[in-house]
Formats: structure tokens, C-alpha cells, sequence
């Protein structure tokens, strides 16, 4: 259980890394939205591993194949069902360290959990494979936000320490597609990647923040006490493997900062009321008060390294040496990214559906 | 809506700072459990306002009362309604401030969602004490988790940028309730304390960070890919109003860190796989794999200051000068240590019970 | 577990027959509602036991109060929590009769659930006084869904054998609260309260059917496939003590029919696609269609009768006679009427704002 | 929205008659149960048009896949997506009438709730075809209550006012796919089968009823006051499109019943607390008793009837009639018997997991 999100716009996940295919269903997209299989693939496709010096080599084609509640272009109301089919598979290496958890990876939880039934091939449910129908899910929240306006951009902001300098959102918008890093800050993306191909050199890894960004969202989204929009943002970014901190505005900076300096004054600018600042990170008390809704997360450096690591053997409960095989992403930070902007799209569509802003027909 | 939280461990909220009462329903506690007033009276009391340096001066009785779930000394199995009754309370200041939002607080947001309908005497539904209601919860969840020998931490790290030296958790355990900032480095709470006394002197108010371990929890508590146990906790955590981020393990450091520095190695101890570090801080695929669960919360500096602010008038829709009287917190963060504690609790035992760890009926 | 109803118009309910009080939490009501304790106590006061043939003595007060969700009149947006305290209890025959389950009652379910830890006293959770939670979540209910012109009307149409004849809507509504059965036929409840004092007289007790039918629902309420709108509201109407089925429209006569017979022919009238009957009960696919929605539910006789029963001793596990003691409803259905409306509203409620059809904020 | 159902063990539905595929997402199947595509396909040919005299003549080879959730032929406590392609599908007629609706199916509130844009072809996702995925789900459920020798029996008890005699479970067993009708009484069946004939010949159709039952359910399952047992089966059975009616042990007549006559004695029989009659259908207080659990459900007669019908044109908004072509069942029941057994299980096995009866891994 567990792998459905959203209340009124929800998201079943289904699928392992190495099985037939990797999906997801969504239910409670209005119908009347224009909706052709390139819409998902052109968001899927943003998570396909490159050539660039982060990316790992698995080939896959990832068409996207829509199977259900589409008609003549439209949605129809009807529960959206969504596939990539798997190829390319290689299960050996994984077959063969069977019962060898790999550090930073979920083998050993799953072991546990599931008594050893679990699909260990390629991390099964728990591979970054599963996030190709997080962006499915997205790609349709996206479509749906835009029709209000919403915009959601998400970017690399730091990767093994170095840190992107803060950009207009302009630049932002035309930077983060130009860069292998999708990084704002065309300068840092440099250094990050000479930081990552050494990384690599060393068989280690690097880990990273990416920011993501909202605008446009009115005021009144969120549904306090519980289903704050900070908390459902979170609740989806830690769904993304490797995700390990969410924080909104100012973040962990507030523990050093006055009342006085993180206050965000509020003033009126044409007509509405805004705030001056933005340290809340467009949220007050768990409801979006009409600025940009901010959040940044930390992004653990990608856990397969090929350096040897210390490992048990489950089954002989003995202590073990694992060695790690083939080309990994040496920096999983990028292709986070389309990742992190397909939950933040898929909850604020939920939250948008909830708040009646975007109807249950479109028209 | 969106105040229930929980699968089979249901908190529901309800009440207001300045209404009748704050309270709380919860359903799903096992039939069995001795339970008084006095276990819940205990929890509640931990967040009344003290005489310290960082505490306000409402004068509240908060008796706790059970009003249903609990018979003969034991819970029933039957959904356990608990409150307290507003005292000690004046509204004079909110109405007259009841078109002048306070900056950093809820009342803009909630006017706007709610059309000018909130209950917005004392900050309504959005108050700090609203979260009387979650420690309620929290009691419970604790007594229940003790059952099975998972016992809950939590404690001050941070306040105004003055950082606790970390300490061994008998040390913690003792400390916490030993200083009025439930600093387990009593020579940083001192330093703490200066610096609230100095903020507060300035009219001004300071944030910090709250971290908070849950012992003996066994592994494979979670339910994966939307339901991990990061991700339900920290959706918890982000309840408690001024929580602005939720880090696990290495959290935002891993930003800085490489793999081969942030995996945990596993090795056999007593029979148990465990890892030999916890920078995943007893996470691993949103699983709980056997170590010590560690969250970290960042709180913001208290909204309420009593220097003066630049606010808007929502009904004449001009700029005005906003002055906050009487006293408040000049640091939230000391009281919303058992608060983090009960959020804490309450979700790692809906997810014990998911897990068939804690059973239907106690006996 | 199992306390609360409803997706976005959310019922929790709490309390015991002879514990503290009786009380439910409504999570999700509009704010700007108009709302008193009259509001809810006139509803309450229906289901109040009568001096009727039908109706049992407990004398009780039962004045409603509003804990919370309401400010200056009206709902705020916040969780309404809403309660009866008891009085009037003398558990004494409860006490007696501990391990002697009732013939018909939950006392041998619960007690086998709850391992004995079930408050058991009057029947505790599962006594018909529960409902009185229901009836204060079906006032509210009713009056949001008033704001639309959607009325719910709830009339015994059989008791003990003796059926009512068909009357049209506006006698219906003038006879029901008229006869102390609630029965919108005066001569046909003339006969089933002869049949109840008959019943009494001989202590036993007889059975019934209700019949409830909403008006101006709206075409388009309802999400299939699994949350139709005669699926939720079965389960809603399950709740009610003493109710062992439920039918829509032509009900378990389709048996009997044939398709041409039982098809509803569409028709255009003053502009609107109406069908010439009504077999389907206003429901088509799972969604209302525009004609009236109308439900028809079975209640059992009064499982607590005078007359001597067998059953078993629980801690002795051996055979008993159980023998009843005071006065009791010799028929419950006319007291079940309001409890049936209050279900009926609630759940059309919820579907309402589901659609978009009552707002999230009344202006 | 509202295509899942279940608490722990969830089902999500999606596909459409004529579109790519019919199929459903299980949640929460415990890991190590063995399943292979034949354990679906077996329940699924079940419901497949026979060559009798009840059945259409669409034929479709209907190959179950199982797409996740399965590996080395036992189940890892993924989520299980399975389907059927859509296969011998000719959407002409439903386009010539895409503006016409059928009386009796859901043509109408389909086109109004989803503004026209839901795939009306062969009734889109209210064809009778979406219940294979619910066949899939209660194959998977049937496996699991089996491990706890719990067995779900459902078979045709009245069509067309034809009444089949009660029969003893050995003589149900046996008979049900004994004859084309799934009726447990042969003689009865046969007279059915004339009766259905007859209304074929005229162009009309028959409806019935459908009993099920559960043997061996422990006594404690179900969570009231709001999730009972009644009100979780019967959300699950109206989920059937045609049903109209579902009633517990002796339901609707329970009108005519006294409370002396419906109670059920409780006596001990082999150390069990049992009852001497099952009245209420193994169901007390929305809770399992230990006895059968016995559920009826109406079927109204299929609606698609040869002979000429009055309906609108939506579009032109103006009097039309309907000519429905091809061959329908004219008698639906049999195949929803195999649809009926399967929301029985699927609701049963979810609240067995809650219950804690079916554990998270099967060992």
C-alpha cells in the first residue's frame, strides 16, 4: 500500500525498474483537456539519462503510451493510465548480489519489509525508474496548472558544494534547458561538471539542491491544519529516492534570523495585496498568499559508487564486499530536476482542484 | 477540510485560540490501553506558556479532559474526543487589528480563503495553541510506542544561530527537561537564553532548530513510493505552525558530501544488520531500516514582535503601521519541542500500526 | 478506526450511550454558513424519544452545543465540533448483564473486537443515541444544501406488515412531522400504531421501512466507478443502526420486471432532459440524473424486547436467559426517520461540494 | 475522481469499453502470495459472453496480463497492474447515437457531468466490461481469504419473478457452474432460461437477484460506527452497474418480522459462541459475527432492449427514437454473479488486513 497520492487529483504508481514496465494512473483529471502521448513524452523525456558527464548509459526508448481516458484528443474525465515499457534490461549484476544491500539503497528495507519477496532487480520499486510516472503525472498537472497561468520551473542550485548564483527569472526560464546540469547559473554549471567528472574519476558520487519555483498561485491554496501546502509539498518531494531535506523561503537560514528580518511587510501593488520580501516562501500558515511558493531539496549523492564498499550477505549473515558494476550517474541532481517539477505541479493541481480553481469540465 | 491526518491512526483538530476549546478526536487506538487525564494533563503542560526568558504570559489552567474512548481506566477501541477550555482570554487587541494583518502570520491567508469568515481572535485555527490538540494525540501515540519499547526525543539545537554540541543520548534524556530551551548542551542553552533576553529587549524575536530521534524502531516501517515514512513525517512536522524545513539524517548537508562520505555501511552487530553510520538517519527508500530515526525541524523567529510593522489595511486597502502589544514568545522554538515530539509520535505510530507491530487490541 | 465519512465534507463522530457525551466533528463546511445551536437542536429533538406509543422514556435534555467552527454566526471554515452531554443514565442493568449478550445488538461483536474493553453500557458505541452525532452533521448538511433549493424528505412508509399508500410531495411534507410514525399516509399509521402497542403489549417488537427522496439534485453528482452516488449513500444509510438494506428507485423489484418496463423514457420538458418515470430512482451510472433520488431502507425490529431470550454468558461460557428489563422503543423506526435524512443530506452534501456546486466560501 | 476503493487492500480502475484496454491497480496485496496470469484469467472467463441463451456474442479472447507486482511467480508487495486489451470492437452504432441516450444506461449523465467529452462508446467506462478489472482485483482477494479458508459463494437466487429454491452449500457449490444461469437450483434454472428466452424473443430483457456468501469469516471484522462490514459491502456492490438493491440476512423483510422472530438466539457449539439462526447475516453492529455473512443484490434488467424506445437527441434537443441493434444479454445475471463474488472478496480481504487476520508478508 502507499502508492497512491493526491485527494482529488491522485496518483497510483505502478511498475519496477526491471519488469514489464514502469506507469501510473491518474484519476480525477477534468475532462476537456487537450492530451496526445508527445505532451508526456516531451516531460519524460527530460529524465532520460544523457550523455553528458552525469548521465548514466542505459538506452531506453521510454515511449509513452497513453491507455485509457483519452478521446478524440480530450480527456474524458476517466482515469488516465500511462506506461513506459522496460528494455534494455540487464538483471545479472543485480541477480548475482542478490542478497548484498548496496549502501544508500533500499535493498536491505525491502528485504526486510517485503520477507524477500520483493523485485531487487535494478532497486525494482524503489529505482529513480519509478519517477518516469511521477512525470507522467505531472506532464498533466503542468497542462492543467497553465491553463491558470501557473508556471512552475525547477533548477539545480548546488552540486558538491558549489553554489549557482541567484538569477532573475527570466534567465532562470532560459538557462535551465542549456546546461547538462539544468542550472540557472551557466558559470557554477561549469565547475559542478568538472566537479562531477571528478567525482567520477574517484568511482564516488555527488550530491546536490535544486530549487523549484511557482508562480501565479492565488492565494487560498492549502488546507490547514494537516494538509498544509507545505506539508503536501513535502509529503511528494520525499517521494523522489534521494530526496533528504525540503525546506520553504528562508528555510533552515530562519535559525539565525530575527522576527524582524524574516517578517515579509506587506504592501499593495496594483490593486492586490503583496508581501515585500518573499522569506516565507509564499506560504502563511500552510496557505499560499499569492507570491511565488519556494522550496528547495537536498538531493543525497547518488548511492552506487564503484568503489568497493562494506556490505553484509543476508543470507549467510556474514560481512561482504560489494562491488558495484557498470556506468551509474555520478550526479543524480539533474535528472531530479524534471522530477521535483512534476510533484510540485502534481500537488498544487491537487490543491487548485480542491480550491475549485480549476473545474471539474473544461470548456 | 484537511484536518485529519493519519491512515489507521486518525488525529482529527478542531477548536480555536480564542474560542470555546481546543481539542482533538482520535481514532484507531487499540482497545486496552490504560489511559487517565493525568497521561495526557503530563504531555500538555510541557508546551504551557513558563516564567522563563522565552515564554508569554497567558496564565492557562488547559485541564485536560477525556470526553469519550475510555472506560474503566482503558481505551475502548473507540475514538477518544480530548480537550481543553479557553481561559484567560482577551480579544481586545485582534479586534481591534482585525483589518491589519500581522506579518509572518496566517491572517492574511486565512481572511482571503475564508472570505473575512475565520475566527481570527488569537490567530483562530492558525495559533500555537491549536497545537495543544497534537500533543494530546502525541500522548497517546508515545504510550502506545512504549509498548514496544520505541521511545521519542526531541530537543533544541539551534537558537539564534548559537548551535548545541551534540551530545549521547543519556545525557539528551536527561538534559531536556533540565532547561528552560530543552537544550540538551546546557552551556549553549545559556548562551541561548542571553540571546533570546537580548532579542526580545529589542523588540525583536529569534528561530532555531529542533532535532528529534524515535529509539528502537523497528525496521520496515513505511509504505512506499508515496507513503515513506520521510514523507508522512515531514508532512506532520510541517503542521506545527513556524516550521519552514524538515530534514532526515545528513539532511541539507549532502549537498556538500560524496557518496562514498554519505552511504552507510552495513555490518552485523548482535545478529541485527545494522549500518555503522546514520547519515540516512534510519531511512533508506522511505523504509525505516533498524537505526535511529533523526529529523531535524527549522522554526522561524516568532511573527509576533513588538517593534513596530509596515502592514496593510484589508478593508480600506491602504498601508498601515501595525504595533503588537503584550507579550509574547520571543522564541517559539523551546515550546514547539513537544510539540515535534507528538508529530513525531502520532506518525511513527500510525505507521507501526499499518506494520501490525502495535495489534488491534491490547491485552 | 472507522469513525469518519465523507471525502471532502467530512463527518467524525465520538461518544458513548452512557459515557460523557455524544459528538461528531464536521471537517469541511463552507466558511459564511448561518449557524446556531437552534439550527442543529431542532433536527436533534426529532430523533428525541417521544411519549408516543413507539418510543422509549429516557428523559433527556440533550442541548447541542457548539464547540467550535462558528464565529459571530456564522461557520468560519474550521472543523465544527458539536456535542449532547448525557444525563439520565443508570447503567445499573448493563452492569448486570456484562457477559450476557442481547439477541440482535453488537454486545457479542464488540466485546469479541475490543477484547471486553468495549464500554458496553447501553449499548455504548453501537446504541441508536449515536445517531444523534449523525442528525447534528445532516442539520448542518441540510441547510448548505437548502442554499441550492435541494431538500431532503424522509417518511415511514411500512411497519410490522402495514404499508402506506403513495402520497404526493406536497402531503408528504405536510403529514410527516403530523403522526407520531413520521408516516405520510394518517390512516395507514393509524393501523401501525395499533400494531405497535399490539407488539409492545406482547414484548415484542416490530420492523419497517423508510423511505427518503432529495429533490433539485442536480444531474452530475456522483464519481464512478466505485464512488457512485448509490454506493455512498448505501454506506452512509449502513451506519444507522437496525438497517439491513437498502434499494434505489424500483428497487429489489427489478426482479420482477422487464427491461421495457423498467427503462425511464427521456423527454424534454421546459427545456431540461427529464425521463417520464422514475424506475431508476434518479440515478444513472452512479450519477443523479436530474429527477428526484429516491431510497427506500429496510429497519429491523427492536432487538431489545421483554420477552425472556436465550443466549449465552460470555465468562462462563455457558447458556443464559436473558430477560430485558424497562422500556424500550417497541418500533424504532419512526425515531430512525430523522437519522435517515440526516445520511441522506450528509452524503448528497458531500458530492455537492465535490462538484463544485456549494462553494468553498458562501458570500 | 472515485475509481479506488479500499482502505489497505486498494483497487484503482481505469479503461473504457471500446478503448485500449480495461484493467485495475491492487494495492496492498501482501508480498509471497503465488500468482500467475492463469489464477486471474480463470475468475476473468468467468464473466465472459457465454453461447446460452443469456449471453451477447461479442467475442473477445480476453488474455489477462499481469504488467507489475509479480516476480518469480509470488507476489513483492508492489502494486499489482493487470489488464485485458480490447479486442473485436465496432464503435459504428454508438457513433450514429452518440447524441441519443439509452434509457436505463448512463449515456445521459455521463454526456452532463463530463460536458460531452466522456468516450460514450459501448457506454465507455460504464460498460459493463470496466467489472473485469474488478474480477481481477477479487481473483487476487479470493487467493488471500482462501490462505484463511475463508470462501465466497455468490449465485443467481430470482429472475424474472422466478424464484429459486434455498439449497444446501455442498448442492450450491456444485451447481453453480452447472448451468448457464449460475443458479443453484436446476429445476428453477431451467424455467429461468425460458422465461429469458421468451423476453429475447420480444425484444425485452429480465432481472434478477444474486445471493453471496461468505463462510468461515471470523467473528470482529468491520469497523463501525461508519466503515461497517453492510457499508463497505455495499459501496463495493453498487459499484456493479445494474444493481439497484442490496440487502444482509433477512433485509427487506424484515418489515414484516418481529423482533422475538428476527432476534438469533446465541447458543455454544464446539466452544464457539455461535448463533441458532442468521437473521442478520453474520453482521452485528456493522460487525462479523462469526456465522455466514449473506448478502443480497437486485439486478435490474439489462437495459439495452431491441425493441424501439423514446429518448432525446441531445444536441438538437428534441423528441428521437432509439433502435438499439446487435445482440445484448438480455438477462445480465449470470455474468454479474462472477462481478458479485469478486466485490464480496475484495471488501472482505481489506477489512481481513485491517483486521490484521491476512498479514503484511505471507511466509
Amino acid at each position: 500500500m502507499g502508492n497512491s497520492l493526491g485527494k482529488l487529483f491522485t496518483t497510483t504508481s505502478f511498475g519496477e525498474s526491471h519488469g514489464r514496465c514502469v506507469g501510473v494512473v491518474v484519476d480525477g483529471c477534468p475532462a476537456g483537456l487537450p492530451l496526445a502521448d508527445e505532451d508526456i513524452q516531451r516531460e519524460v523525456d527530460k529524465r532520460r539519462p544523457g550523455t553528458g558527464a552525469s548521465s548514466t548509459s542505459r538506452s531506453e526508448e521510454d515511449r509513452v503510451e497513453i491507455l485509457s481516458g483519452v478521446y478524440n484528443g480530450h480527456t474524458t474525465g476517466a482515469p488516465i493510465c500511462m506506461l513506459v515499457w522496460n528494455q534494455d534490461v540487464d538483471s545479472s549484476q543485480y541477480l548475482k548480489n542478490q542478497f548484498l544491500p548496496r549502501p544508500g539503497h533500499a535493498d536491505f528495507t525491502a528485504f526486510t519489509k517485503y520477507g524477500g519477496f520483493n523485485d531487487f532487480r535494478g532497486g525494482g520499486r524503489f529505482s529513480g525508474r519509478i519517477t518516469a510516472g511521477f512525470v507522467m503525472a505531472g506532464a498533466i498537472a503542468r497542462k492543467l496548472l497553465g491553463l491558470k497561468r501557473i508556471e512552475v520551473l525547477a533548477y539545480t542550485v548546488e552540486i558538491g558544494g558549489i553554489k549557482a548564483q541567484p538569477k532573475q527569472t527570466d534567465e532562470i526560464r532560459e538557462n535551465i534547458e542549456g546546461n547538462a546540469l539544468r542550472c540557472a547559473d551557466p558559470a557554477a554549471a561549469e565547475k559542478m561538471l568538472e566537479a562531477i567528472e571528478r567525482a567520477r574519476t574517484e568511482g564516488d558520487s555527488l550530491g546536490g539542491i535544486i530549487e523549484t519555483v511557482a508562480f501565479n498561485i492565488p492565494a487560498g491554496l492549502g488546507e490547514p491544519v494537516y494538509d498544509t501546502l507545505e506539508g503536501d509539498l513535502a509529503k511528494a518531494l520525499f517521494a523522489i529516492p534521494a530526496v533528504k531535506g525540503v525546506e520553504f523561503g528562508s528555510g533552515f537560514s530562519v535559525a539565525t534570523k530575527r522576527g524582524s528580518e524574516n517578517n515579509d511587510s506587506f504592501t499593495i501593488k496594483n490593486g492586490d495585496i503583496v508581501t515585500l520580501t518573499n522569506n516565507t516562501g509564499g506560504i502563511l500558515g500552510g496557505i499560499s498568499n499569492g507570491m511565488p511558493v519556494v522550496v528547495r531539496v537536498a538531493v543525497k549523492p547518488t548511492p552506487s559508487i564503484s568503489k568497493d564498499q562494506s556490505t553484509v550477505d543476508m543470507d549467510k549473515m556474514e560481512s561482504a564486499t560489494l562491488s558495484i558494476e557498470g556506468r551509474h550517474d555520478a550526479c543524480i541532481v539533474p535528472r531530479a530536476v524534471p522530477v521535483v517539477t512534476a510533484m510540485m505541479a502534481t500537488t498544487l493541481c491537487d490543491f487548485a482542484i480542491r480550491a475549485g480553481i480549476i473545474p471539474e469540465v473544461l470548456k
